[in-house]
């Protein structure tokens, strides 16, 4: 069984801020939040954590294997170091929706995002060492069937873009309502999920639907272990093997002790 | 009449890259990738154009006031400073997506996306001085009525981005459709386009079918300048004052030789 | 008894590369070099481990708390996503050059500096677990007494800096020579020491040097922990206490079992 | 003749902010410093400019080819995604340390760099398009002849470093106080200096200095041109040239309307 843990990452009172005193550069706007993210990135990751960009102002990261040390020093050096806060809200579930629920919830009740004084929020709980498995987190990494023969290279950029994000449009939705699971865009034709324990069949009916309903054909590979990272390298591994086999689910091993530096 | 001036910021055989000569850590490719954008936002945006995102491999950027040599230097400056190299196309036209068709045939001419050969291109035609006026660049800025209150105070994150995720990928298509014009999510509620000449009429066509199709409640500001950064913050003014009326379309008059830095 | 472990960071054949095929842009080269510091800051920073920029090109690190998968990662995430690559060599040692000799011995015997064959060496030993000790790390925190009313606001900057940097040339070189510490310049009027066991009196000395070789006054606040950071946030709060209490050095108790994010 | 314009870059009341309330972690004041300079390296140098990190908290460029504009858009920036602010003096002449001089004392004139009041000072004088001519840039690029194989493959890392910090120290010196030089080290074995007029047997002159008074042996190339840049660039090709042909002083001819893109 999966054991999602999910924190919503929130920058404090971001929206006020951006028209403070007067509506900032809106390059300095994106430079802010894409660095903000890459930061975000870099800690989470190099702990074998994942984060999504969602909406920037408002990320959601997959933090299995991360603490609420870890958490408050994040929380204490991007304080040092951007001119804005965060708030972080962490939850626990099965299913990744329920955690995020929870995670969210734990930010809300300490106050509005547009609050100004709640800054630095650290709420919700954190998996202990002991209720760690290697069972913990599902990862789905989902492509376009060559997105690049048929798009990129066909079409102009914004065409192209209309095709990915439409079937990503279609796949989040239904992975969301049909599962629990959660999906993230994550560049190029490339879509991650974090997802409770489900079959092949399941995969199988979500690229049924994503084509049936937005005409895009996808593949996935499938990983699952302790940590998003290694889950996550088992499920490119996964789709690797689609590529080479030209087969649309394959589901991979859950891994064991995996040492995280030998990929 | 507008006049824009777009560029096609490709990585050069990216999806091979990230798999070579095994897959890559998630993380690592998702803050090269957001630190590319966020290096792309400051060089065009210090020179008053706009970049977005997109799919991250494939950027596009509104770059009205930067010149072949301007172009030159960031390909050149991010081949001394990133593993990846880029390939930037060029294209005008009064309607946007034309001018993003001639600025991805001018790469697609020269080679596949994926094509191992095919690195730092540089195709297309710029904007002389003597042609550009202030009316070249339209920019209208959306965002989602009360997103706050309804949505992230209320809903857990993921099912937020979903609703915000929709009104998107329902406004993008249409204005992509209906008018050629070009539309990016830029972070929280708010999504920017670039605009052929349209009406007041025309804008609230757009809100009225997102509300429609996605349940979605938008509102908009727009401003018309010689370049994005200008546009955009005349925009951005406008949308405040939506805010302030309680209005749904406010679009602003056409700035005239407006210091870029007195904001 | 201090017990440092100390890890040399070395961009492989960096020399060669930053005129390969022509000299790349100077500030290009600049960036390059003080984000890849700033990345390993972080990296080395977030783990309560402590960076110095050196000569950017090499690059000296306090590294006790940090294993060897630490090291191996660190390798992994600079090799996807710098264009260039860094070997890592770590001594360990009760004297702070004596644990850099044998850091820089494993990447010498491995080759050249320039040696284009030679890259991502990971050499060394790592403290255990079981061998680290409260006292492991002693860091000296050096400022310049009044450095803003006497230089910064008085003189022209470069004659400010003349003086900064005099008084450093000479602190380094006495500490090294005198008891094998290493001290780095961080910037202001601020010098870090890595040491090895110093009473007071061994401090006054160093002061007294200083002064009477180049002019400039310093006072210094010492800490000793298991881990840089630790011992540096108590050389902090101990060279405050000279600000507040007017004295010249001022030497921390050893911190025990701190919680590193209770700062 | 060279006509330097040289910009101060000063981080407002950044001593007291780095310990309020408590003093911060210092790898990520480490992390911010490094940062913010890799981000005026970028804005200076994709405009021909060159900056130096000098003390970090105050900064050094030579900004020939900047104007007002250019220096309002670069604080603008800064303070939208800092948490710090910056003032900047700019100073003309054509002796570096006079110009450096006047720079400095336009911020002095607003209040001390520890006022808490004095924020985003935008001070001094710009060259007018009109004034620039092809000489007011004279760059010298020294390095250290062989060391790599003398110090870095020899020593340990912090006796390679002592030797060119000790022969900078000496440099740095003697040509401000015998040019009004201003000599920055910029990373490995090498060090540039902004130049009044000398010929080549002051170069000679204080290459011998520093070998007598430091045991340090260099080499040196010079450029003059309209900007930094291309300055710069042609002291690299110089000093090329001294390693090919094994000579100590290469001074290159003024360039003329050399496009900064072509190198």
């Amino acid at each position: 069984m999966t054991n999602s843990q999910l924190t919503l990452v929130q920058i404090d009172n971001y929206g006020p801020w951006t028209v403070t005193p007067n509506p900032r550069r809106e390059m300095d706007l994106q430079t802010l939040q894409s660095r903000l993210f890459a930061e975000l990135a870099q800690f989470v990751g190099s702990r074998d954590g994942y984060v999504f960009f969602t909406r920037f102002d408002n990320m959601v990261a997959i933090t299995n294997g991360l603490d609420r040390a870890d958490h408050a020093l994040l929380q204490e050096t991007i304080g040092n170091r951007y001119p804005v806060t965060i708030s972080l809200g962490t939850g626990i579930d099965a299913t990744p929706v329920a955690a995020l629920e929870a995670a969210t919830a734990g930010l809300q009740r300490a106050g509005s995002a547009q609050d100004g004084d709640r800054r630095e929020v650290l709420a919700g709980e954190y998996l202990s060492e002991a209720a760690r498995t290697d069972d913990d987190v599902r990862i789905a990494h989902f492509d376009v069937n060559d997105a690049t023969g048929k798009y990129t290279d066909q079409l102009n950029e914004f065409d192209s873009f209309i095709q990915i994000e439409q079937g990503y449009a279609t796949l989040m939705r239904y992975l969301r309502e049909e599962h629990g699971a959660l999906s993230f865009f994550v560049g190029g034709d490339n879509i991650i999920s974090v997802c409770p324990a489900m079959d092949e069949s399941d995969y199988q009916g979500a690229i049924d639907h994503v084509e049936a309903d937005a005409g895009v054909e996808l593949k996935v590979g499938v990983g699952t272990a302790a940590t998003p990272h290694i889950a996550g390298m088992d499920a490119k591994h996964a789709l690797e093997e689609c590529r080479h086999e030209g087969t649309i689910v394959e589901v991979g091993h859950p891994a064991e002790g995996v040492d995280v530096t030998t990929d």
